[in-house]
């Protein structure tokens, strides 16, 4: 069946069932970054393989609202398909409600997949929709058109040790139940996957790149309820986690347990539960709508995850040593290409200890494919590295201690004036970024204007966030804190994992990003209160032999060679006499 | 009548009107930030004369909620009131709302004036109780205690020549009626006095300090009435306004107006509206709630604005030169106090051409009184200025071309090396947001951590904005912009003034903190999109005679001298010889 087939099965169905726009979404049940295959519904309809999107179908139109990310990717992928793109004016804004109330009919009826949409968006598009007297319907009307449709996955989970977490699910769960009744509920139900497996010690693979499981839990003040398959779990996890207190009954039976809830107050997250269960929910609950506590809570690492990520940062910079020491000696004599290079990085991290799988796909760019900032190269697009330019790396691997999300951009042979210049003040707003201390309380954003500063006043920026917080062993990205330019009103408080990623992107010619993982560490106490800083948790060499010195700071250089000495210091014990020999003249002070 | 009897009669009251707790805020109907002496109720039922507050009343309680730049004033205003201070956890917060709701039993009734709380606060506290079965109630319980309550005030407004506005009525309107279509309104009213001011180019003098007039207006596509006192306006000014279509009825026929809207769109700013509107609209009107377009077309300031403002600048420069000099020469020689100080430079401003009076109370801090950043002298406060350590002055002036608020710290003899230090890390906080460059579109949240960036370094940190908006010969504080740690998704745009005054706080030891206000400014436009920065409007020289250049960066010290050479060089044509030989030794660089 081509798209086009595709297009014309979905409007035959939207006539029968009397629905004058379909919204397909490219969420799962648990609003997801990475999605099963089941949930790949954008790229089942129209060939789109972006990660996020929206397609709006009405019986004359067939769009996908994406935002600039995906403008060069939908244009290429949606040739032929019968949809065309619609560019978002501002990122993650589901612009389509007001397209959509403009273009229907009063009284017209809008069908999607009540379980793809966030309870927020769905209520969102319900009343947004309404003075025209408009209304909603659930419909899955991909699903008897999707021969083959990929089943939910039955890839097996497993319990971690708790040793290893840090702290015991009795101990996780008494803080959540803590949380919870400070909202006044007296059940939470959870759908997002990597706050259940925080919460339960648990790990799956249930999707790209994410260590989940899929499952939902229902905790109440007495009962702890987790919908899952039991078959993903082996026999002696089923006995810990009944030894923990743990009810387990089948995922889809969270659905007729939130209809026979009663007289319950109950907790959701509605930007991490689907729309569907609140139109489930009998009318003696009363719903109280607000960011799971388990977000903040896992947001916190604790002493046990610290010390371990510490370790899982010694590996991944083992592997990145070795890396560039090889794409050093074999560029201009080997053939390397972008996909060559991923690959490679992937097998220097596969050789760590515990590595279990990369946490995103990497992104290798040469030259001006550098410029696009969330390129991944496939096939048709991959590029053979030469000897001169900067070559882009942003790559981070998954341990059974700790999750890595690294950045660097690395001269390969001759470069210009402008590459150098652009290279020191990405590195000067990064060393702005990691150098910094602020108060207790402070938000990412104040953070992000303090990295960026250097680069505005040259008339430069770059068009995606600082920094994101970062899992353990878990998500790459991770809220609840970011630092950026959005008005998100969350501390960057101590304990937390956060990327700091500036870059500087000149379409078609070259792309510098460098990014570290910081960890927030007290930094003093004064008259003044709590002051917090960062530590620089990332072990991988800055590349010194392109730093245009005199932009930066004497305090900035001083930054950078103690970095790089911390790094030597740190990675010498794991190296061979070659590698140490290599990564102690790259780390030499300037 | 002791506070303690008027307690009383408020309470007997309350049994009276079966009100389980009487809520008595700030404000005046039109929200504003100095009210006319009318609605000062907190000061006539408890004595406190901070302009921020609330005071909750039950059987067995009285308190006033209050934040900290409040907390030593209203300790000692409140002593044998019979009312308690309860201190705010975060400034701008209803706190006594959620201690209502814990301490009232079911179905109690809370009562206050309508028509002194903003719709958004009143629909809060109806909303927050309503799980409890509570309710509101409109009542004022002040009236009748309230021997010689003053009558509305009865100044004289005028319209100001349109020549010196930048931009005519009709021409204001139709930006207006441009805005409120786009929310899909019909109707707009109008409630908050600056917005009405600038809208009308009309001013007054119903308040202190803020050169406004009580009014509202309704605002159709076809009609505009003002709602004011007839005999505040001349006959020439109602002639002109008749000549521009403006309808004028009484001040309180607003309601009755309000109550016969019929089938309108209304939209309501609900911040800057009183709760008792809601109540009075029939259940025809759809009401659009939105911060009101006057908001922000009035923040960004016609290039006529911008050209007077220049020249206000010029006059209050030379007030606050002829001041210092004068402050330098009599000290240890005169004696000269915090009140006849900011007498002083008060004398100094009224030799300006069309002065208008003061923007505010002037701030004249010495010695530990500069710690205080809201501090006002007062006969039982007021210190003698030594010659030595440091003097705050934080003054400004409305003049007919501009409004002016200005603060310098000056040494009045030998300082403390902890004292030069602050000063110099105050000031290079300044110059940090003076320089800043920034994309269009940056909000103040950002540019607040830039300021703050050296001090945080320190573990310092000043507990009050960083600046806020300011009126054109009208409000000294005006939004939407502000530049400050909160959330507020404003864009610091083109065209508008804001102050940048970064501060440090030794309780019982100094305070130091150095304003100007600056205008934003194209800088650039590259490849990266569109860039803004700041012009200092303000034009009075920092002294450098304590400055550790050290703790300055080279371009910083670069800003500071050619600031102060500017200084000299706008300001000299209009000083006298003496004058300008003792500011030309003030601006040398150092």
């Amino acid at each position: 069946m081509t798209y086009q087939d595709k297009l014309k099965a979905i409007r035959a169905r939207m006539i029968e069932k009397n629905i004058a726009a379909y919204i397909i979404p490219s969420s799962d049940p648990h609003m997801s970054e990475y999605v099963p295959d089941r949930f790949k519904c954008i790229h089942f309809a129209s060939g789109f393989t972006g990660s996020a999107g929206t397609l709006v179908i009405t019986a004359d139109f067939a769009g996908l609202w994406a935002d600039f990310r995906y403008f060069e990717q939908a244009n290429e992928q949606l040739k032929d398909s019968g949809y065309e793109l619609v560019k978002l004016q501002v990122q993650h804004t589901p612009e389509y409600i007001s397209w959509l109330y403009g273009k229907l009919p009063d009284g017209a009826q809008v069908g999607f997949d009540y379980q793809l949409m966030s309870m927020a968006l769905g209520e969102e598009i319900k009343a947004s929709l309404a003075p025209k007297r408009m209304d909603i319907k659930n419909l899955d009307l991909l699903d008897d058109i999707w021969e083959d449709r990929p089943e939910l996955p039955a890839d097996q989970a497993f319990l971690l040790p708790e040793a290893d977490c840090g702290q015991r699910f009795e101990s996780k769960l008494s803080d959540l139940r803590a949380e919870i009744s400070k909202t006044r509920a007296d059940v939470h139900i959870v759908s997002s996957l990597d706050d259940l497996a925080w919460l339960f010690n648990i790990r799956g693979k249930d999707v790209s790149y994410n260590p989940v499981v899929l499952c939902y839990a229902l905790i109440s003040l007495s009962v702890v309820t987790l919908y899952i398959d039991e078959n993903k779990l082996n026999a002696e996890d089923l006995v810990l986690m009944g030894e923990r207190g743990i009810k387990i009954k089948p995922y889809n039976d969270i659905k007729s347990d939130i209809v026979q809830l009663g007289q319950a107050s109950v907790l959701f997250d509605e930007k991490r539960s689907c729309y569907e269960f609140i139109t489930l929910l009998p009318s003696t609950v009363n719903v109280i709508r607000q960011t799971t506590p388990l977000v903040f809570l896992k947001s916190i690492k604790n002493s046990k995850e610290i010390e371990n990520t510490h370790y899982s940062m010694i590996q991944d910079g083992v592997a990145l040593t070795r890396f560039f020491k090889w794409l050093e000696e074999n560029i201009g004599k080997t053939k390397i290409t972008e996909i060559s290079a991923s690959q490679k990085i992937k097998a220097y991290r596969e050789g760590a200890e515990k590595f279990a799988g990369l946490s995103f796909a990497s992104i290798a760019g040469y030259g001006p494919h550098a410029a696009l900032p969330h390129y991944t190269p496939n096939v048709d697009s991959d590029l053979e590295l030469q000897p001169e330019g900067l070559f882009l790396l942003d790559s981070g691997g998954h341990y059974f201690y700790g999750t890595t999300d690294v950045t660097r951009t690395v001269p390969l042979g001759p470069t210009t004036e402008e590459e150098k210049k652009d290279y020191t003040l990405v590195l000067s707003a990064m060393i702005f970024g990691s150098a910094a201390k602020f108060p207790k309380g402070t938000r990412g954003y104040q953070i992000d204007g303090i990295v960026r500063q250097q680069l505005w006043q040259q008339g430069i920026n770059y068009g995606h966030g600082t920094g994101h917080g970062v899992g353990y062993y878990l998500n790459v990205h991770e809220g609840p804190q970011n630092i950026g330019p959005s008005n998100a009103a969350v501390a960057v408080d101590k304990g937390m994992i956060t990327s700091i990623e500036p870059g500087i992107y000149r379409p078609g010619k070259h792309g510098v990003r460098t990014e570290n993982l910081v960890l927030t560490v007290a930094s003093s106490t004064t008259e003044f209160g709590e002051f917090l800083g960062f530590e620089t948790l990332t072990l991988a060499y800055i590349d010194t032999s392109i730093v245009l010195s005199n932009l930066l700071l004497p305090a900035q250089i001083d930054w950078l060679n103690s970095y790089n000495q911390m790094v030597y210091e740190k990675l010498k014990p794991f190296l061979n006499e070659a590698e140490s020999a290599w990564l102690s003249e790259k780390c030499k002070a300037i």
